[in-house]
């Protein structure tokens, strides 16, 4: 009877963490799709609410790991157990840094909303975002399911972000070289970029975390998660 | 006899955890260092050596993760003694981080080499490199001596790299401006610059951790980790 009660409290304290973390996830990709309407649309207003929500999802991930310390300190949780608490403190790990990704770009908005965003390289990111924010969507489906292989399968999707943001990267150098005056406004969208492209690792992080709560192991293999535009030199190849 | 047989063992326990992060620490600091190093001599050796210790640093901090896991299960410890551990994965992760920055800075080694780093540029690197390294090897000796007061000194050193950041992609954008064939190289030494402002962020995280694991909360008042070039305009102003 006493075990009952105590599993059954247990249970309740890992639906709780699920819940906050679901309820993070959506604030996350919320202001990370945000941030990048706000930065094509040059809308100030919408930039800072994605701004001033980076406290909620702080005070959220907080909350999940002081909830996710008292969960292991009173149940004192064996092998998978303890795996989900601590694959609920990773993700929300996770979650918080796309939110401060999301953040920096909605902080850039400011920079850029005088000179606007051509419409070829605004499509480029809308394209980039629409893809993490898949990525990213599809991985907290998965985190619901315990799926091994859907986890695994987002992992692979990696390198179709990868692939865009480098094509995005080559074609933000094009544009400044041929309208040096466009410098500053490209270098911001640059760094747009690659927050966005790191918000697609992130989403790669959480399916390995989810792997590693279902198995105890992490996944094998290369992480498929390489900029390859560090490589783009001055010859353009 | 039994209670101090446990304590001691657990005390051995997280003994090795503070060994290991301090040898994260190095390596960490080192990679980073080496990477800024090879960027600036154009020493594509040295870059491939950053890029394959990663995998050393990235299994410390697993090895780290299930230590501590372990040492959760097994011992069952309370307050203060959680929050040990719970820090000890947090660092970790921080030093992790910072081996990834790391690797990605000594990635662009290869795209700068036939251009070369400007003299100029070299120094503002430099310094933001020293900057940083300093503050990291700063919070690695305080971690070892758990002290709140010189954990929130060093959170309030993390003002001086940011504002150095912020001039040096002033001088960036001026540069590329100035002679358009170097928005390549530019653009990847704007990366690195964001790369090391970024590693000065992790050492504040960790003193922030430090502040955690002796008083069990969070330091006061805003962070002082914000990044001020995401504000400069096309204006330069």
């Amino acid at each position: 009877m006493a075990t009952s009660h105590i599993v059954s409290a247990f249970d309740e304290e890992l639906k709780f963490l699920t819940r906050r973390i679901s309820e993070m996830g959506g604030l996350a990709e919320q202001m990370a799709g945000d941030s990048v309407r706000a930065l094509i649309s040059a809308d100030t207003a919408l930039a800072q609410k994605v701004i001033s929500d980076d406290v909620i999802l702080d005070a959220a991930e907080r909350e999940i790991g002081e909830k996710a310390i008292v969960t292991i300190a009173k149940r004192q949780p064996m092998a998978s157990d303890l795996r989900e608490i601590m694959g609920a403190i990773r993700i929300a790990g996770d979650l918080e840094r796309v939110g401060d990704l999301g953040k920096n770009t909605a902080k850039r908005v400011v920079a850029v909303r005088d000179t606007g965003v051509p419409r070829s390289l605004a499509r480029g990111l809308e394209h980039l975002c629409e893809l993490a924010m898949n990525q990213l969507t599809d991985v907290l489906d998965v985190y619901a399911t315990r799926s091994v292989e859907k986890a695994n399968a987002i992992r692979e999707r990696d390198d179709e972000i990868d692939s865009v943001y480098t094509s995005l990267f080559r074609e933000l150098l094009t544009y400044m070289m041929e309208d040096p005056r466009t410098i500053t406004t490209c270098t911001h969208l640059l760094f747009c970029a690659k927050n966005i492209e790191r918000i697609g690792d992130h989403a790669t992080n959480i399916a390995e975390t989810i792997f590693y709560i279902a198995t105890g192991a992490q996944p094998e293999g290369e992480r498929p998660k390489e900029d390859l535009s560090t490589s783009v030199g001055a010859t353009g190849k």
